[in-house]
């Protein structure tokens, strides 16, 4: 279950102050808190081929070098798309005998070759690109709105469970993500606006889906997780999640950006009501899942994620660490409970003054940077346990400093040393490949005749 | 169970990142969780005052009037304390035949003629004053360290089981206020550093205590309350507590300095698995626990504590005001989800460049102020369901401000008109008054000569 820009802070669990989420708190209680979780990216679709492919952005193509550090997604005319290379687990899966579903964002390339059915999947409820709205915009066509998201899964499941075949369910809904939505039953039914109504809604979904496991017996035999792909988005002000404690949110390589509200769910396996501190990644899944499947990982190429069976059925702790990246450049490391910066930056300050601020009400003195700052030479260096928000530098000269940075030093170093870049799939933009006459369109008579190729170099402001 | 500049977000249940408090967790699992629950006041003595005369500072004295909008507490060269006239809760508890006990900190006059035993309760374990050291400065001389908060306590309870007598136990520890201390079995085990161990240790001794009245088979029969007497101490940084998703900290009218982590805990009487949004003040206490024990609240008084039985036995909900104080000032008010800023004051701009910061990382406009900025005339109004933070203003001019305020402009006026201040007791200090020879000092030939009398009008920074 991988939410869409939900914040760490948004659960009840995770310390949202209106705790307006009684299934996932009760999902957490009967399985495992993770609060030290990571996506890969701070956005959408690099988080999200991480996920599938079990390897960095970098690595997988899912960056732009178009300009230093900048964020890139998978807008409707992108050139690229996930790469025919790039083995995703859901194909392992479906080679090891599984049915594979997605229920939401795709968000992988709006090309059909893109799409999931060629990549792992046998059923597709959903849109290709980032977000569902109305097909009503001449300019940039889109893809109708849906809902029932979980009547959909409880469809699927029930059919599984029915035909006792393995299975994979990608529940990638996106209601938290801007433009916010939520069904009547929940409109206006939350102390938050409407960002509370879809966490709201999702919620219950949530519980319609294990509650669904329950009866049909599968619980014992179906691993549950759930996460974001991104940190909140601050920047959407009172229209956007919360990030709890944390520094600034989406967009950036502070923990509001990447520490995702995650509960792992395993009745009879995953023992009730535990908290792990274990560093985990969303890449982690592709490892994880592999493993429980009985698959080898692939062994001609890097896999970020590491194996969490441990983690969650006996709660060990591994070693290893949490690579920040912003498009092309590593701005940050994590390794125990140290963060060391080499790179900082919110957004330009001409982005700033327009009125797009990734950090509200929060200034950090050298931290939430305007430039993109360098600090390779001398990183900077937090202790996330006494300090969450980032907001207290520990000092060069200090003996802490000297003992922590050359563990981190070594560690950007090999990861540095070792890798190889992917091609990279944000680079160009061409609105011929928009979804110009999607499946339907004749029906409804809107369909629209495609604008003639220019393909170009994608500019991406952050 | 009062703690000590323990903010918010220390709490597991409250969303801390470290979920280091697996007892109050439990606690909170088992009872109701009131995330809306407040302090009378952002700072030690006034806040206690308030939760035991059920009144605010403004009324029983709590306050000083040498400076507008000043906090003032309770250093041990104070003239004042509480005053004889204020009707203590234990007080009536003891009329009514409770044996009272409080162990840890009283902080409501230094003088014998304040202490705990002359104000309502038959033991004491614990000091007069704010905090506890080593007796070894000879200018400001303090109070013998002690431990064992807990045995102390569930000694006490063995006591009370055996003779059947109905009790109270203020358990006001204050191991989370600055210098921070903890026993050597809890030292260095937190990844929070020291603050972390104190927590963890209060943390222990909250699941002694539950179990002990479990074990007494008293648990059905008392109610136990959670809380904190101000926010955490923002100023203090990494040695401070966290106030989760919420601005600034103790000394400040923001969300941060009095929104306080309550849990209510009565098996059999209080449902488990409960959150109640009901805005509650320790100032309920008193109201709730006389109505508990069928005492008639006073008539000759203004009383600002509501009584929340129905809150904790049926969940449900009343209407009313929390008014936030510093000194002498409103500053703001809150009603339902809306809360009001009269005035903005975060701490003065020498102190500031000095190198306090009540706020650190924190900056919003117009809010977090240096100065004493009076918006009477037209005041901030933010939505705390949408905005917890306090971010973002609601404009003037919008329909939501315009229906919102004069509601809350008329509880200021009904407030202000009946407000009959008391007289203030921390106006005055005089260095006579200290403690110059505590019980004990013989035998460690330590006990020193008090200095000539020397009243003063007390000045206060913040
Ligand atoms: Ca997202
Ligand atoms: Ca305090």
């Amino acid at each position: 279950m991988l939410m869409d820009d939900m914040g760490w802070g948004d659960l009840g669990v995770y310390g949202n102050p209106e705790k307006e989420t009684p299934n996932l708190d009760a999902m957490a209680a009967d399985g495992m808190v993770l609060p030290d979780f990571y996506s890969a990216n701070p956005l959408c679709s690099p988080s999200r081929a991480a996920l599938l492919s079990g390897r960095l952005p970098i690595r997988n193509g899912f960056y732009t070098d178009n300009a230093h550090a900048r964020n890139a997604y998978t807008p409707q005319n992108i050139a690229g798309g996930i790469p025919d290379s790039e083995i995703l687990f859901p194909e392992l899966l479906q080679k090891q005998g599984y049915r594979n579903k997605i229920i939401g964002k795709w968000h992988l390339g709006q090309q059909p070759h893109y799409h999931p059915l060629k990549h792992g999947f046998n059923e597709w409820f959903g849109a290709p690109n980032c977000h569902f709205g109305p097909y009503n915009n001449i300019n940039t066509p889109n893809i109708p709105v849906y809902r029932d998201a979980d009547m959909e899964a409880v469809t699927f499941l029930q059919k599984q469970a029915s035909s006792q075949q393995p299975f994979l369910l990608y529940w990638a809904v996106d209601a938290t993500h801007g433009p916010l939505y939520a069904s009547r039953q929940f409109m206006d039914t939350s102390r938050r606006g409407r960002y509370g109504d879809a966490v709201r809604e999702l919620d219950y979904g949530v519980g319609i889906i294990l509650n669904q496991l329950k009866s049909l017996g599968l619980d014992n035999n179906t691993l549950v997780i759930f996460s974001s792909d991104n940190g909140a988005a601050t920047y959407a002000k009172q229209k956007g999640g919360s990030n709890g404690p944390f520094l600034c949110g989406k967009e950036t390589t502070f923990e509001g950006g990447m520490r995702e509200p995650t509960i792992a769910w395993w009745p009879g396996k995953i023992k009730a009501g535990q908290v792990s501190h274990q560093l985990g990644s969303l890449m982690d899944l592709y490892t994880t899942i592999i493993s429980l499947a009985g698959i080898e990982k692939p062994t001609d190429r890097i896999i970020d994620g590491i194996d969490l069976s441990a983690t969650l059925f006996q709660n060990n702790i591994e070693d290893r660490e949490i690579f920040y990246y912003r498009g092309d450049e590593l701005m940050a490391v994590r390794m125990g409970i140290y963060k060391a910066h080499l790179w900082t930056w919110s957004n330009s300050i001409q982005e700033f003054h327009a009125g797009t601020d990734f950090c509200p009400g929060q200034i950090i003195e050298g931290v939430t940077t305007h430039d993109q700052t360098n600090y390779t030479a001398q990183p900077l260096l937090f202790n996330l346990g006494t300090d969450p928000g980032e907001k207290y530098k520990i000092k060069p000269e200090s003996a802490e400093y000297k003992q922590v940075m050359p563990n981190i030093i070594a560690a950007v170093n090999k990861h540095k040393s070792e890798l190889v870049k992917g091609d990279p799939q944000l680079n160009y933009c061409d609105s011929h490949l928009m979804n110009w006459a999607p499946p339907g369109c004749e029906k409804l008579g809107r369909c629209l005749k495609a604008v003639p190729s220019d393909r170009n170099l994608c500019t991406w402001p952050h």
